[in-house]
């Protein structure tokens, strides 16, 4: 291990500032062997003694968390260790190594994906859930089996920078903000699901810092600037100095945002816009409402239908869209259909495999495809209209006829409902994502039909360029400021401003701080992001002439590259708040 | 088997009439498993039968062929008898069976496809074309081993219109037009390859025709209408006549044809335009002549580098090139740098896989990424440039910067050529596809740096619509006529006109009888298709206005669908040439 000082960057995906020990997530793909074992009775003993030391660790960590967090922060430890008690696991287990002969290894690998299948299938929210939990005590258990320690990101219980090679969604979600001060992974880009959810859970985040992170070990200091996307392992004296200073002053900007919470989204001259939040879940909605958003921008649907063994009712939709219009108390909420295909899939659904997923069978393709999957959520969404101010979006729309067909679907969900006596609110707004280039280019057509956009633009960007945003290899080509992109949007605000409707900009784009001031300029109404970027937006638009912006937005759509773009912003913004 | 009338209908792929009797090839994906033979001598002696049985097959071809086609024809059937005696192949065989155990079928497929391996690694062309051979023979071997009728579309030998469930390219290469009058497949679009190399070939196809084209049956009488995309399957008297006299039509409409063949191409208003012909080979250009091109506009090069085991030398590249341009006799040769990546793959360059190959490392993003790979084949283009009218052009380009990128590897190249005391051409005419929207969209800026601009519609219209062109679920969003595709195509003629520069279009749009009176309204120079789409295209020319079409298209980029836009096409086309 190197002991000097050790500088990496990264792409700085989470804003922040951390200061700890580093964590190293071991991230273990072991999968055992079938072969038979030579003596069972060995093999018991084995599996009896791996428990053991588990229940010891959990019952050590339980007991370190509740000292620290409360009794209920500890709860799911509690539940982990009655899993270690559960007959059916563990007797499920030994009968495997009994009867088939089994390695411990085989028998509790082979029993444990068994119960997490089980419990996926459940049409109970609750049981689904536990799938998680009886993987990690399976990991745990075999860890001990293999004489490792067992290290899931969940089981962290000291402040420390986490370390890993990539997170998923799943190991990101179980993240304890109380504990994981930020984190660094080898892979990912500012797009990926990591990414996007550690700006929703607010910690600082840096990815893709390639395999040179892979080499930092637990327990090494380790500064990460999320801010700028840089990370000091073993740092001197001086530079742990200089970033202490740094970091209480961006936590005294941070107070400064907060102080804009309540306070509207107003151009230095006057201009009103709004400023709401992207949420994927009804746990989003806490930090919607702590970062001051005017509303919700986007509503991504598609995580009610993932992480479970068949489609959510109608009911269970129900629950969750009228939850989510009630706790937002009146502001508008706009809700996004299904935009599965692409990069997410759905297990139990058996879409084709296709070669190209994101030119594919996805989103309101899909659903127009499948139209009793598409009637089933848009009957809970007009059943939640009525409990605050819902607008429905529909995402992928490239020609008219799409949306005909979609807001056809609607109307006769709608009608339906009225004839069983159930009460929908009148006046709902239906619109579009506009995130494929040939509903831009048209706009001024969809801008009859629709009554808003928002523009999509992680996929606009995409397709505009042809290059995946997930793929690497053409991450060069991801240029939200190039004069291409722009003069899309600007197609499509003047298309929707001719026939009087609003447009709003849910994509990565629309917190962006270069982006923001070419966006005020060309006329975007709504903004709508990451929770966490709202403040630090309002703090800028209040900062900016949106008469100004107008002019130079003019300027800029005939330049001719991004940086030229990004050279005058930061020229023209230098003066400005930061 | 229905005896009745049966109709289907499918994707007119490549136009023509045939009347004949169907023939069904039966495409075998057997493979055999490995398990143990019972008994070594038993299989050996199954392999001796079957390798008789399929001698006596190729000599009854092999004479057949001869009587019917001369000596020359015949002679591939020859090289297939040497192989049955190739004492490498079949002791190959026989060992497999004797070391291993193995079954008749599974020595066979082994020893095959090593062969194969190794003879597609080779860098002889001609060595490597024995691949073909090899696996043909060894498909009869097995066919014989298994019981079943050998039926390679090669060995076809009597007038059929042949039926299958797909073709790859190599299948419709080998197909012999002699014989093959025409050929519906049950899957397929207009643009898989198998389609585009009917049109090259010159013979009428169907794709798409769906699974109850697999009920056809050998023997069975087909009439087959590839101008409408109708099969009559055991037509009636009644039919076969009407169809006798429709293809008397049809054939004496084709003869029309023929007297524009040196005609220049020139609207009823005396506006002249460029009608030039794509091609993948050295072998297309036979047809390119037979069909009064005026140039070669897209010369795909990718096929040079595919169906092999290793990168075509500079050498081997120069002399294909200077063929080609010398064959072309100082006409215009448009020769696009290499578009490898997206669905076309070299399995010995070891591309990362990629979750969107169309939205990946394709094309001119690859040869940036892999720059010796590149200055190969600029070098080849330098060199063959002296030799008649060159035009290089790269494909893919998104951004400006790729474009310089690329132009600086070719100044390289030249400058150390000519230090070198070879002899490059001045004034090669440097220009890029238009198919990434984002190209399109800031056309006004590579139009500054680009000498010419060929707007690629099958990928342009896949990335604006996001919708993969292969991709059968979303077919009904491939829409060139679409308002939002129009006006990209405005912009990129207008972007080009500004600068001094000439426009020309290489997708399957600049041969559609419903686009071409659109884009020569819009101002497009040159028009570049199949070879058998160009004597249409002129006459069709001739019988508009451009003066007429110019203003019609102002008014067609601003109607709101591509139905609304081909009615009005086909209303005021109606009293034309068809």
């Amino acid at each position: 291990m190197n002991t000097t000082t050790n500088r990496l960057s990264g792409i700085a995906a989470s804003p922040g500032i951390a200061i700890a020990k580093a964590y190293r997530l071991r991230q273990d793909r072991f999968v055992p062997s079938a072969d038979k074992a030579a003596d069972p009775g060995a093999e018991k003993e084995r599996l009896d003694a791996a428990v053991a030391a588990a229940k010891t660790e959990l019952e050590g960590i339980r007991a370190m968390t509740e000292a620290k967090m409360g009794a209920a922060k500890a709860e799911i430890f509690e539940a982990h260790l009655l899993l270690l008690d559960d007959p059916d696991l563990i007797d499920g287990i030994l009968e495997r190594i009994d009867n088939d002969g089994a390695t411990a290894e085989y028998a509790l690998h082979e029993t444990a994906n068994g119960f997490v299948e089980l419990l996926l299938a459940m049409d109970n929210e609750l049981l689904r859930a536990r799938a998680a939990d009886v993987r990690d005590v399976a990991g745990r258990i075999m860890s001990r089996l293999r004489g490792l320690d067992y290290a899931a990101a969940s089981a962290i219980s000291e402040p420390c920078v986490l370390i890993a090679e990539d997170l998923t969604p799943s190991d990101t979600a179980q993240l304890n903000a109380d504990y994981v001060l930020g984190f660094v992974t080898e892979i990912g880009s500012r797009t990926s699901h990591s990414a996007i959810m550690a700006r929703s859970l607010e910690i600082p985040a840096i990815v893709g810092a390639g395999a040179a992170a892979g080499g930092i070990e637990t327990g090494a200091t380790v500064i990460m600037d999320a801010v700028e996307g840089t990370v000091i392992v073993r740092p001197r004296e001086d530079e742990l100095a200089a970033y202490r200073a740094r970091k209480a002053d961006y936590d005294a900007r941070q107070a400064e945002l907060r102080k804009l919470l309540h306070e509207p989204s107003v151009s230095k001259d006057g201009h009103r816009v709004e400023l709401a939040a992207n949420i994927g879940s009804v746990e989003d909605l806490q930090k919607v409402l702590a970062n001051g958003a005017e509303g919700v921008g986007l509503f991504r649907t598609e995580f009610l239908y993932m992480g479970r063994g068949a489609l959510p009712t109608e009911e269970e939709q129900f629950q969750v869209y009228k939850h989510v219009l009630e706790r937002m108390e009146g502001k508008p909420v706009v809700i996004r259909t299904l935009d599965i295909g692409g990069d997410k899939e759905l297990p139990y659904m058996k879409l084709p495999a296709e070669s190209n997923p994101f030119l594919g069978l996805r989103a309101v393709r899909l659903c127009l495809d499948r139209p009793d999957l598409f009637r089933t959520q848009l009957r809970a969404l007009l059943r939640a209209s009525v409990h605050g101010q819902l607008k429905i979006m529909f995402p992928m729309i490239a020609v008219a006829s799409e949306l005909r067909a979609a807001k056809q679907l609607l109307e006769e969900e709608k009608a339906k409902l009225t004839a069983e006596g159930r009460a929908v609110a009148e006046g709902i707004e239906v619109g579009i994502m506009i995130e494929v280039p040939a509903a831009a280019l048209a706009a001024d057509t969809l801008a009859k039909e629709a009554d808003f956009f928002s523009i999509g633009t992680n996929d606009l960007i995409q397709y505009t360029m042809a290059a995946d945003r997930m793929n690497e290899n053409v991450a060069y080509l991801y240029q939200p400021c190039h004069p291409a992109i722009l003069r899309l949007i600007r197609m499509v605000i003047a298309a929707a401003k001719r026939e009087g409707k609003w447009v709003g900009m849910c994509g990565e784009m629309a917190g962006d701080r270069t982006a923001i001031p070419i966006l005020l300029g060309l006329g975007l109404h709504e903004f709508s992001m990451s929770a966490s970027s709202i403040l630090p937006a309002r703090a800028l638009i209040k900062a900016l002439s949106r008469e100004e912006w107008a002019a130079h937005a003019e300027a800029i759509v005939n330049m001719d590259s991004q940086e030229t773009i990004q050279a005058f912003v930061h020229q023209h913004t230098r003066s400005d708040n930061r």
